[in-house]
């Protein structure tokens, strides 16, 4: 059973009524829904900063609840579209890689258009037309074996993971946030003991606890809020001062070398 | 009987807290309401991508929805406030043109503050201090005839519809949405039967199916989940890459002329 | 008491998944919270602006409202996290300033972790990891006496308020919203009686009622929704047309000299 609890998690933006429409959907099948916005500024059409924050994400909200995820490039064509059952928690989207992250020791079908009552949805937007409903039926209480035949994802992570090399961890960076703070895929089991540095194309930054412990404008590299290594500048934009964008490798080693 | 669902469409922009105080005065008078946004993405007092996207997306939304839509330049002026039930929906907003589309065949009525309780408004935010104490009363039950007296909308739609002519269809850009696709008021229902194809300033582009159809980096267009003719670039943007924006005519045309 | 409506005001903006995290927290505590964003744009770190929002947004809430307000470049250093019970509302966010003008005549309380139950909160994050479960504690109806000790704030408003001087009454730009609309923070009480003008750079605009009173593309001053001083161009972006921008000094005065 979920709780009634639904996510979306789009690449969409701020600006159309397209996140608005899939919601309309979402509350004309269950009108007890709580529709929650997980965040709709993935940059377009990037599997891999989706897939990084829904698996950094989904464990906030309390068991049951159902996460739409859509950053569909390929929509109207040949990929599937999938529910998930993972960890208590649900997942709908497109089998593109984006929930391959979260779908690790869970159950995947296909979703059954007719199973779910859908009849002719557009070729453009399977956001609304598909994925809304099917994530409409789960978070009404219909079974999950309902959805559609079980089958396994045929697209795996968009990424590979970091690597642990003679010199250090290799990652890359998923995301730039709002303030600039770069974000890598670097998980914090990941790191070796003791004193740490990053290197990030030119530049070298001591691995600290907060943004508080740097100086005002100094770079600083800390775990982030996503469990992950980030690069920031206090009270400053550390990607526009850096020169640092999605796909850069980034580094991190021991101070001690 | 509205089922407490009120949704808001403005052009307030994602920044401030506009949208967040209209909220707040429709839950300080119906607790109950379940408020969705439609979306604050239109064009600052761009009455034609208003008007575009409601009469596009209500339908998708429960019967009984009210949905509160404010693009409004006159504000404080002299035009009407209005209320709407069409198509089994509410509408509330300016008499600017913005709700013009909506309103066929349904009931309009002049919104009477004081039967609706507000003494002083604001002379530069009506969202908040006409239209959404107007749609809070709606969607706690307050009978329809009760918000004021009927009356016709004085101003009609923003855009003359699409025209049929001896070379094909002609309409015009309404909306460019974030991934640059480019939204016209050309409806599935007006188009030609056979090959289509679409001009769009020099560009001369094969009217498919999906994205998918199209090569990687090519220009197409198709029939938008507005039920629009669009024209996109496969992973790109199209109104970047054509020098395509709102206002620029299109035209739609047989591919065997 | 409250009545489970939670709104969220950040400078995390529209992009990031942080809001979203926000929301799952609350929810895993309190599921049936009524989450409303009250806004997420004010400018990166710019406490001045928050707390000018919070003033004067928080009263269109229903008595019994839980805010949480966070701009807080000190997150993870030594600034306490408090509640604030005042004027019926409660306020939940860091001692920075943000909160000090809201909680004039109110109890302060300093957010005791244990109490709410946050074991390892994150060093970056107060917002998911303190704040968030602080407010859904209020929310589902814990006494507001068992979320920690009463101390006072120890940070006091981020601005002074505007002063009477000779020639009129000088304030600044706290805010400039997304039509280019300049904000002060000159309340409609200070004004002096009799015909108004304003002084802002270079330009001198009269005081009128509405957008409405002024010719398309004059600039003008009116008394903004926010019952605050406003500088705005009719039908354009004052900002850009004027070159005013966050901290500028702003002067009303009698049109009479």
């Amino acid at each position: 059973m979920t709780g009634g609890v639904v996510t979306l998690l789009t690449d969409f933006g701020a600006k159309d009524p397209f996140v608005g429409q899939m919601k309309g959907v979402i509350l004309a099948r269950h009108r007890g829904a709580t529709l929650i916005d997980l965040a709709h500024g993935v940059s377009p059409q990037d599997v891999v900063e989706g897939a990084f924050w829904i698996e950094r994400s989904f464990a906030w909200f309390p068991p049951g609840t159902v996460h739409v995820c859509v950053v569909d490039p390929g929509v109207g064509g040949a990929r599937a579209a999938v529910a998930i059952h993972a960890r208590d928690h649900y997942f709908v989207g497109p089998d593109n890689g984006l929930l391959a992250g979260v779908a690790r020791g869970g159950v995947v079908r296909e979703i059954d258009l007719g199973a779910i009552g859908v009849c002719a949805p557009s070729r453009t937007f399977h956001g609304r037309d598909v994925f809304a409903p099917a994530a409409a039926e789960l978070a009404r209480g219909r079974p999950f074996a309902e959805i559609g035949p079980e089958r396994p994802l045929t697209v795996g992570a968009p990424l590979p993971p970091p690597r642990r090399r003679a010199d250090g961890v290799a990652g890359v960076v998923v995301s730039v946030d709002r303030f600039g703070n770069v974000i890598t895929n670097i998980g914090r089991e990941l790191l070796p003991p003791g004193a740490l540095e990053v290197r990030a194309g030119d530049a070298v930054l001591p691995l600290l606890g907060t943004y508080a412990d740097a100086a005002p404008g100094a770079d600083l590299a800390l775990v982030s809020s996503y469990e992950t290594v980030e690069i920031a500048r206090r009270d400053g934009d550390a990607a526009a001062a850096l020169g640092l964008a999605r796909g850069d490798e980034i580094l991190v080693r021991s101070r001690d070398r």
